[in-house]
């Protein structure tokens, strides 16, 4: 419908405001130098959608900079991607879309400090190799080879030319991952020990096969042939520097395991009915793939390829240390020691917001949430300024090379498979390089400020109430209720709470005529709530929602706190406990 | 402190009316006989802290029952055992406490109808085969069996005594995985493919050592020596169902990979000094086993073994078919076709009470959140009635198996290891028989009634509207919205909302006078909430709370609905778009 928009626009919209501010302070921004190394010579191969989505990005984001040439073996595509350049009054750059190996005159240029390489798998390494061959630095979609050997090419090529070479991992650059980084190097996590990651992204409808008739794009070929995690990118990308790999430590072997080929063939069917010839065949490819890696020094990632079933969007990370664990399916952690509660889950966007990486300092800008722009800034600004890229070629292909190592222990019935040291035993003495950033981190504040400016403190229930910190505001238990702390059936967190058998209360002292808000957070063993909770003098609210993480917001107007107090009352209802687990209170500062 | 409570005993209040509706209705309980087929006579082998529970939950839940004999080497463990059964006003059982092996004088008795069997797990085996040479049926605590010989001599000796066997693996009996279970045979998620499951579950300082002094306890003897999946039953039990494992399916190869351990020893040094013994000792066993699974039929089952890390518990149940998805972690599923959204999760709660097993119709009863009785009440009137027990001797080794074939590949560098066919080939034709449940279940309802009696819809937020089935209810949509649908960068659910760069607003036409509770849910890729929500006449309230999957409610009065009309108005926060996924009303009925 008209009304209907794409991620791409959504997550443009999204990022416009935080574009904007990068735009005006764009060469203060981050990792850039006072004064600008010169004008950076740019060119693109492959100009269909995420080729396009890159160079829009990079023109809007990255000053001082030409586009000298875009190859693509479609005209038209060339042409609309040559229209964002010129719309920027820039030069028109020259197309190259004469066939398949255009690319190669392309090169031949001499005048191009990068290149953006977005193209079909089986092109990527080619033409890496290619650019690095020109004197051109390449940056290469995901994956950026499809096997090991194409993996040794690569770092071959590189060392010999002593020209560089960036997959273009995205997820690397995600907020949320390098918040979670700056937490590793802090060690609020201890040493790690345990990863797992997954790509969990129904792409059969749209991306392997066309949704409107079935017929195959250019990825289905790859399901008819192998049976590997066909795209382990995007899962491991974050993965290497929360483990030290080719810097401290390194993937050492690998067992994959697949199951068969049940959705593919079911997705038509379902879709297109059973005579479609998209039901007739046999596919190589198993619908999830499982690979176990261990690394040099004892840590393990589990990986997880799921591209074919239909479910919605999940990375399923999960990092676990000796003093704590993240989550984030669940968006939480646990810190041992640090943690308000004894085996409780917190949430995680507190310490996300705390850990801010610097590179996201001003916000993200342009795709996927931002992350696009903050990671092309980062690769060409190095280019620019003959820096280390973010992602080295030996990260590029280890994160690669699980493409073809996972087909060959696949095709050995999950036998493990040594991991080659593309390093050739540089990791040893490697430091860690992605994404430094050395400041000091303070821990989440109890009082936060809320986007209007109101004053908010959480409070886990339990016994002794932990403090409040709000000026003016006192909290007082009525009746008796007891604490339970410790681990739940459902697995529903949190896990620690008041409850009773009988009625009980919570008294809140504010200040006379203040406004606010109250919430309160209810949770029972069976993941239910049925008791039944009155605030003021409001008509009593039974929190029997099922959605897992309720909170219930109660405005509280001067009228409420005329008294000074503010009353919440827990009834009984036959069948449960009256239980609280948390309590959020919200005011106005004075 | 003195508030402070047991999970048992939290369990058993959560319990509390439950059990009483139990025991009112017992001898119309679920799976029982109209004419209840005489007393049953029971002995406990090991009256520790489980042995204990599992007689007072028998005691509380099982009718007509006597409790002849109870063994354990601490002769006060026994009498303490002794006096719940003489508390009850049941005869005096006898006590064996006269050294390791007086549990073999108490089977020869020969007036035991069955055995619970709670004891360290190196004695699970020889006394569940000493059972059934004896003629005795035992109910064995987890793992039966700790190597694959253990597994042969209870399957060898269940078939030459014809004497059944079972392992009490609760888990296998939680409402929500039997929920699961009968959406599984309903075909709802398709053709299963891939499971995972986990028993993450911090009991190093508690189980394996003493929380005070770090001393070893029982289990710690299996640190010091193996390194495996050291209890893999708890996550296994409900996936052996799912999977139709042993009736259709079987478990073929295994490979398992472990860490080095790094945490047993960071928690010595943590809490009791680098000096203390446990500190300077090496232990076998790593901190993670990831085991991979496949099955004859091309499934694949992950299995983590988690139990010295800290971290909150965690099963990290999902499930995946060739048409949907469910994730214990997200509390969640999605079924394409079905979900209201496409590729967006729904919660999973109301599907479980929708697909309530039989066995829960009347909730749990006992420990573990009823979880307890359910499998003891299933377990003890099979035995009364001379039925197949609800898990046979196969199902309980192949669970346990893990624990040995585990330790060859870990021994092996993650060799694939076959897995042995304990049915010798019964799989092919035995049709599963675990929990069978045959009613016809509906889909969860638009409208559902809330405890205390209200009305109650949710509407996932896009265009068009969702029908609204409340009575006299109308919803507008004001502004100019547009409809995001697809995957988050952040992962947070929902997928799916309504959003603008500008504000926009909610007009929510009621009965006059009528009163309820209007709650929305809100959601931006980022996974935080910046946008200012004004409800009523009522002052604007920013959503920015942090915590993943909030709702904020509003009580409506009959003041508010006075005019017929409630006003929901979404007023831009500068940096991000005004964002709802979700809208819920909930009225009274009139």
């Amino acid at each position: 419908m008209d009304t209907e928009v794409t991620r791409r626009e959504f997550h443009r919209l999204a990022a416009a405001s935080a574009l904007a501010i990068a735009a005006r302070s764009a060469t203060s921004a981050q990792d850039q130098p006072a004064k600008a190394a010169g004008t950076l010579r740019l060119g693109l191969i492959g100009a269909g959608g995420r080729g396009t989505g890159l160079l829009g990005n990079t023109l809007a984001i990255v000053p001082n900079i030409v586009v000298l040439a875009i190859c693509d073996i479609v005209e038209a595509s060339a042409k609309r991607a040559a229209g964002l350049v010129t719309g920027k009054g820039l030069p028109e750059p020259t197309l190259y879309t004469n066939g398949e190996l255009d690319w190669q005159n392309m090169l031949k240029r001499g005048d191009l400090d990068a290149v953006l390489i977005a193209t079909p798998w089986h092109w990527h390494t080619p033409m890496g190799v290619g650019a690095m061959k020109a004197g051109v630095i390449p940056g290469i979609e995901v994956p950026c080879s499809l096997s090991v050997e194409e993996c040794w090419q690569l770092v071959d090529t590189s060392e010999k030319t002593g020209i560089q070479c960036m997959m273009m991992e995205n997820w690397s650059f995600r907020s949320d991952n390098l918040a979670l980084l700056n937490m590793v190097r802090k060690g609020i996590f201890g040493q790690i020990v345990h990863v797992h990651c997954a790509h969990s992204h129904d792409c059969i409808d749209h991306w392997f096969f066309d949704a409107q008739t079935g017929a195959d794009r250019w990825p289905a070929q790859f399901l008819l042939k192998y049976n590997r995690d066909q795209y382990p990118t995007h899962s491991l990308g974050p993965v290497l520097s929360w483990c030290d790999i080719n810097c401290g430590d390194r993937f050492k072997s690998i067992t994959s395991t697949a199951t068969d080929e049940f959705g593919i063939r079911d997705m038509f069917i379902r879709r297109f009915g059973p005579d479609h010839p998209g039901a007739k065949r046999t596919y190589a490819q198993g619908d999830i793939v499982t690979s176990v890696i261990r690394t040099e020094m004892g840590k393990t990632v589990v990986v997880n390829y799921d591209l074919q079933l239909p479910r919605p969007y999940d990375n399923r990370w999960m990092l676990q240390g000796t003093r704590g664990v993240y989550s984030e399916q669940r968006n939480a952690l646990y810190v041992v020691g640090k943690s308000p509660q004894y085996h409780q889950w917190e949430p995680f966007p507190p310490y996300e917001k705390q850990y801010t990486h610097k590179w996201w300092a001003k916000g993200g800008v342009g795709d996927h949430g931002g992350v696009d722009g903050i990671m092309l800034r980062n690769f060409l600004e190095a280019v620019r300024n003959k820096q280390p890229l973010p992602i080295d070629v030996y990260d590029s292909v280890t994160m690669s090379a699980v493409v073809g190592l996972s087909g060959e222990s696949i095709a050995a019935a999950s036998k493990p498979i040594e991991f080659p040291d593309f390093t050739r035993g540089k990791w040893k003495t490697t430091k860690p390089k992605f994404a430094l950033d050395d400041r000091d981190f303070a821990p989440p504040p109890a009082v936060t400020k809320t986007a209007n400016g109101l004053l908010s403190q959480t409070l886990l229930l339990g016994l002794p109430l932990p403090p409040v910190e709000l000026k003016g505001v006192e909290v007082k238990i009525t009746g008796e209720p007891k604490q339970y702390s410790g681990w739940s059936m459902s697995g529903n967190e949190p896990h620690h709470c008041l409850f009773s058998e009988n009625d009980w209360g919570i008294e809140i002292t504010v200040p006379k005529g203040s406004s606010g808000k109250v919430s309160v957070y209810a949770y029972a063993p069976d993941g239910q709530r049925r008791q039944t909770v009155a605030f003021c003098n409001r008509q009593p609210d039974a929190l029997d929602d099922m959605t897992k993480g309720m909170w219930v917001e109660y405005p509280f107007t001067k009228e409420d706190s005329a008294g000074g107090v503010l009353k919440i009352a827990v009834h009984k209802v036959e069948g449960a406990n009256c239980v609280l687990s948390r309590l959020r209170i919200v005011i106005a500062p004075n």
